[in-house]
């Protein structure tokens, strides 16, 4: 669950870090909400800036702010200060943090004259995507794409498989989404993956406790009524907000009286509300299962037959692409936050001693900007560097994933993310779970903030081991020895009656526990049983003594030729949806000097459609041109769309350009009267056009599209065609 | 909701043809069930069989006896016989024909050596897919798609885009699986998609009634101790189990003292049990939700958006390729029928009075094998024709119809399907849902019988009818009128004040119900008041008395330039699960010679890999040879396997064969040692190999995996390698 792609985890869950998969979601939620908190006496709306102050001045003392503030968290580190203590002083860290971000977004913006209304009214208007069952009033968090985005996601999904599992031979699953309720309990989702919720009394309307406490706390802060001594106090709660608990919550709802909005109605005690949705597998009523709230789980309970599909060698990669579901609470923010999102997931299973990856040579010159724990503590930007730098600098733990990372990076790219805005953060101590080794966030800046796109977490050997766990199955490799060696067993041989007539009901699970003993615990137990007669040992919490007349210890020395691994996994996890969305704010344009004609300049691959057809009018004599056009274009693998309705040629490119399409052929009365036929072939971008005969068109194009050629090479090798597509000057 | 995937549907649903969506499903129970019913003295076993009877004669005194029960069918409507009289003699029409399907089978095999425990080795071994969960016990009717598996469908999806969507710029969408209950409620599912259920009235364990009636029957039947009238009795109860409710098969549950498997308990009466999975959408429990049986609602819900993508005009298809769920009580029979299953669904929306497809004539001379309701009353087998000749001679409703039913043949003989084992049935009247006009099932035949793997059906306009009166929304399309037309408006103007006084919180269902009169309503309405000065209107079937001083009748000539038209819609179905399995069986081989060697011999469009690259040992200097060889191969697009275990190349050869890799290419010491550089491919079916350069060999087997060249013209254009792959002749 790298990908929070509804974003709304408590943070309870992941700071503790205690068991679930890694904290995505948590940072972006500090980035929405912490701004403006960290340096509350200044404003910084455009109204009441400070303008006087120099911008270079005003952030640097942001940043020494920020790297006070990391000084404090890393001699807490050093002097292993209590958790508590720890986590006071990350939040203040992270609302610098942000406080610094937003700053600097605002000073030195990556998207100036970026509006976002005029984007959503582009891809609403032109079914890119739109709130599903709409004519019964709507769903909240469930969109559906129309044809514009449905192609878009195809062609990502596409340019995804080519650029991952072709290129890395990945094995392919597609599981099912339907998970029985046991795998998701060995997850930690079923206990785990919850927020708290508070309702209204009356009448059961739902809130998330901490965004109605942070909307609250926030009114109550500029509530001129408000003493200043409050005031502090308020700053105070929001910014250890994340650290709360219900117990917290619940205090600061009872001590500022806080009510329903709207209703004005008591609310209740918060309580978790997991977010997976429930179901029942069968008419029994007894097979309780979830909607998978991620695609990875899929892949873990397959691998045995992966591993065996490899023919038993590691390392390897699995992938899948697929839906999954989170039942936000109250979802918002289009596409950022839904409860219905395609993910791709990719695990790659290594063996723990060896992390090396044979491809890293390929990558280890791709320059990236990497956000370090190291410079986040400190106050500073970013830091453009080769993954190979990265590495060798310990910066990055190990070289699968920093391979990982810079293919990421390179597929952002392709698919028209904007290097400007993408970085890539690593996640700070707390906020991994304790079992991940590293963590890093592909990170795309839009109106939203930075948000987390794609992670790259090294997840140890956490998932296989949980399985393992929960099924008594053995989810190992074997890894064979360059010489044979000589290892000490220790097994134990538990005696089944002597156990059934101690424990009866329970002796089935000691049994169970016992016989799945790994070396090293049988050592222990055999060690105590020597010395004392007796041992406790554990089962699911549970104490039971276990003495000699209950388990034969066998302790021998055997020579082995291979040893058994339980691989640790490298797991990219893509939200596609997120992905998408980015993708349409670094590409959305407005022409020069037309403030009406916006258009989005996505990248050929990605396009919906590669190529318009458009016959200059309605004259019935283009028909036949444009039926054998649309022909061979098909046949060449062109996707394309024909737009004979009336209009301008002008209007009708514009409308071309607003869904993306990268090339328009136009058929005039030249192609009819002059032979051989020739057409106009523009390009979306540049509006420039050139004149291409007909029978070299559809290779052109498809060319074109697949990056075999590009527009300029087009140019010189066909003549310019002159003619202004509308009266003013381009 | 063509598909049946899971095939359950109660056929007290289709055939009383009421509401919901084509009956599919219900047929192929049948074929699964009636088998030697109808002939019960004769005994089909390979033991028992009469063989002395000459086969031709069987046959035909089988095929009158269908076509003697055809007649008396066709009596029976011609004098409007009760529909209670006519499904009697439906129902043993059907038992006839089945019958005589599985005696021509069993007579005629299109696939005498087929074992399919052999295929299901293979599939499960190679990990084309697999119960789902397995390592937690699995779960019926789920199952996981592996690397090889996945990667066919992918292959087929693709396929299916390019075949359907491009060729005739289909509209796309991608819409939420998660459905409120109000959507599914109109289309009719909420209520009537169910299956009768009976539990174990001790533990709670359910069973089809259905099927448990059939198989306790079966038992008594074959029981010595059953008397022969009681046999006769018991034969007449299975030939008409599928028109028996809840409240029949509880009469025969009682009579015969059926208890439930296993536990010998008591069973409780037949309940409904629906198939759809349920669930809360958001937190406050108050918006009930189901996950999707079909992906077509989604279209339909989104008409609108799709029609103004359209810029209004119609014919138009829309198509969305998706998971759908159906929640089976108790699902076996493998791909055939699963909880959880993707489809492809077309809805093609035409004007009602308008139903030819510009396109037809380049699809009028495709042969197909089309088994029309009148053949099948006539016991005759399918017949082949044009699908020209078939929309000529009436027996397929309309072009449109037939275009698809072509274009689906097409596409199903390009992905492999076996076109003797490929035949188009139409369904019998009484199998049709009421508003439909036409329906065609592509059955492929298969080790389960002939399955429905795509409908084809013209569903007048149903659901945009449905959905248009649940929400209040214009589901209309606007025709364009050759010359402007004076029309008669007859509009309802509700006075809400009085209605609101008189009905109060019923007003506004009323008050919306009589502003969307249509003209013929509202004239009937103003007819009524005008004579009587009242008049009754029903709401959801609730009467209310509406006299004139509640509404204000308008009614005028206007001049209208264009007509408001509800289009109709065909809909070509796909289950792409079963079309897999269809693919799977008739594609499975053994060698000659080899009982031990099965193979795919799937089409290169859908294999999982193109090509497989071994190194003829494991000779270290083959390495490089094979890394850039497999980078060539990645950049041509061309998906591949490297083989590098150790074992022959025949054994290599034989496993690569098995996961249906068409072309191979091995690299031996000729390759390192002789310039330039060389290496053999090797073809799958005829085991063939020649001689390449290696640097011809991506772009060569690039086209040779896209159809540009075949294998035939490969071998003229390079010398072949003669060497024996086995020490077997070849």
């Amino acid at each position: 669950m790298k990908i929070a792609p509804a974003g709304s985890l408590g943070h309870r869950i992941w700071s503790a870090g205690v068991l679930l998969r890694s904290p995505s979601g948590l940072v972006e939620r500090l980035r929405l909400r912490v701004f403006s908190q960290a340096y509350p006496s200044l404003k910084f709306s455009g109204k009441t800036m400070v303008e006087t102050k120099d911008h270079d001045t005003l952030l640097a003392s942001m940043r020494s702010r920020v790297q006070e503030q990391g000084d404090i968290v890393r001699a807490l580190k050093n002097r292993n200060a209590p958790d508590s203590e720890l986590k006071v002083a990350l939040a203040e860290l992270k609302a610098r943090k942000k406080l610094l971000e937003e700053k600097e977004a605002e000073l030195v913006p990556l998207s100036p004259n970026f509006d976002r209304s005029k984007l959503e009214d582009l891809l609403k208007q032109r079914f890119f995507y739109d709130q599903s069952f709409a004519i019964y009033g709507g769903i909240q968090g469930l969109y559906d794409y129309g044809p514009m985005g449905c192609a878009m996601k195809a062609n990502l999904i596409a340019a995804w498989r080519q650029h991952f599992i072709l290129e890395d031979q990945l094995l392919e699953v597609d599981c099912s989404m339907l998970t029985p309720a046991p795998v998701l309990q060995a997850s930690g989702h079923v206990e785990r993956f919850t927020d708290l919720m508070v309702k209204d009394t009356k009448t059961g309307e739902c809130f998330r406790a901490d965004h109605l406490v942070k909307a609250n706390l926030e009114a109550k802060q500029k509530d001129k009524k408000t003493t200043e001594v409050e005031k502090q106090e308020i700053q105070k709660l929001l910014t250890q907000l994340d650290n709360f608990g219900s117990k917290e919550l619940d205090e600061i709802i009872r001590r500022y009286e806080m009510k329903a909005p709207n209703t004005n109605n008591d609310l209740t005690e918060p309580q978790d509300f997991n977010l997976m949705f429930a179901t029942m597998i069968g008419p029994t009523g007894n097979c309780k299962g979830y909607l998978r709230p991620e695609t990875a789980q899929g892949i873990f309970v397959n691998f045995q037959r992966l591993l065996q599909f490899n023919q038993g060698r590691i390392p390897f990669g699995a992938a899948q692409i697929g839906s999954a579901f989170r039942n936000e609470i109250s979802p918002r923010s289009g596409l950022i936050r839904v409860r219905e999102f395609a993910m791709a997931e990719i695990e790659y299973f290594v063996d723990p001693k060896n992390k090396q990856h044979p491809k890293f040579d390929r990558v280890c010159n791709v320059s990236m900007a990497l956000y370090s724990a190291c410079d986040q503590m400190d106050g500073n930007m970013p830091r453009k560097m080769t993954i190979g730098e990265a590495v060798d600098q310990g910066i990055v733990a190990n070289e699968t994933l920093g391979y990982f990372m810079a293919r990421i990076h390179q597929f952002l790219l392709l698919i028209g993310i904007d290097p400007q805005r993408l970085r890539f953060r690593q996640h700070l101590s707390n906020e991994m779970a304790h079992y991940a080794c590293d963590c890093w966030d592909a990170e795309c800046q839009t109106s939203y903030g930075w948000v987390e796109c794609v992670g790259c977490a090294d997840r140890s050997c956490f998932d296989l081991t949980q399985h393992a766990r929960a099924t008594g199955t053995r989810l190992v490799a074997e890894k064979r020895l360059t010489e044979p060696r000589m290892v000490r067993v220790c097994e134990c041989v538990p005696n089944k009656q002597a156990l059934g007539k101690t424990y009866r009901g329970e002796a089935k699970s000691l049994t169970e526990r016992l016989s799945t003993l790994t070396v090293d615990e049988a050592l222990e137990l055999k060690a105590t049983l020597d010395s004392v007669g007796e041992a406790e040992v554990l089962v699911d919490g549970k104490p039971f003594i276990v003495d000699i007349s209950m388990v034969k210890m066998k302790d021998y020395e055997s020579k082995v030729h291979v040893e058994e691994i339980v691989p640790n996994v490298i797991e990219p996890s893509f939200g596609l949806g997120r992905i998408l969305y980015a993708v349409f704010e670094h590409s959305f344009r407005v022409r020069e000097g037309d403030e009406q004609r916006t258009y989005l300049s996505v990248p050929p691959l990605l396009a919906p459609y590669k190529c318009s057809v458009l016959p200059l009018s309605s004259h019935p004599d283009f028909g036949p041109f444009i039926r054998q056009l649309s022909d061979a274009l098909t046949k060449a693998g062109v996707t394309h769309r024909i737009d004979e309705s009336s209009g301008s040629i002008g209007r009708r490119y514009a409308r071309t350009d607003q869904i993306a399409i990268p090339y328009g052929i136009t058929i005039d009365f030249d192609t009819l009267n002059k032979s051989p036929a020739s057409a106009t072939l523009r390009e979306r971008d540049s509006m420039k056009q050139i004149r291409v005969p007909i029978s070299a068109l559809p290779a052109l194009v498809s060319d074109l599209s697949n990056g075999i050629l590009d527009w300029t090479e087009a140019q010189s090798r066909f003549p310019a065609f002159e003619q202004q597509e509308t009266g003013k000057q381009n």
